[in-house]
């Protein structure tokens, strides 16, 4: 746990990048990080065996692809994703998501890519 | 986890509900649950011993009194009180929060009083 207890201003630190597809770690709690990502374009279709993982959209749009339907996500709404559903994230446009996962979760999941990489602080 | 995977929309979620202080699960992950709560008026005083949490604020206007100091969050701002830190919130008009803890969290930690309420699902 970083010592200062620090109100976060989510679009402060949007601001402070611009590379997609790489989570930044804005908060910590009870073993699990709070990051920011800007999404845009496909991922890759990907899993997380032990660990679910919560999406919550503040600007933008973005999909999630299921191997059995897509899901829609706007500004105010979350989504859970549970430990070893497949699943591939989609933006059209640039979106802005706030990302809750256990300290251990990688961004591709199970399958390890070009694609993977460690988040850092912001 | 509840079986299905559901993409949540938070102002229809706050809509569901009036009552202050009274937090509702949204959602769930790894052993967390995602609460909701309108806020008005003083809460108690407590500390959660083993467990932090998170607040974030979707609407109007909330203050974290500390022992040694007040933080003050407005929408899109979060934060989050570690374990075993007393802490107070206080809105003097209501405020829409989300509470990301665990679900042994009780709401008013250490401190069980009239103002002890188990979560439910809405």
């Amino acid at each position: 746990m970083r010592a200062d207890i620090e109100v976060i201003e989510l679009d402060k630190k949007f601001q402070r990048f611009a590379e997609h597809w790489h989570p930044k770690i804005v908060a910590e709690l009870n073993n699990s990080y709070v990051k920011i990502a800007k999404l845009k374009g496909e991922f890759v279709w990907h899993k997380h065996d032990d660990e679910d993982e919560l999406f919550w959209v503040t600007a933008g749009h973005l999909v999630i692809k299921l191997r059995d339907r897509d899901l829609s996500i706007g500004p105010g709404q979350l989504v859970v994703i549970p430990k070893g559903v497949e699943h591939m994230p989609v933006a059209a446009e640039e979106a802005c998501v706030v990302l809750l996962e256990p300290k251990s979760t990688l961004n591709t999941g199970d399958v390890e890519s070009d694609r993977t990489v460690d988040a850092e602080w912001i």
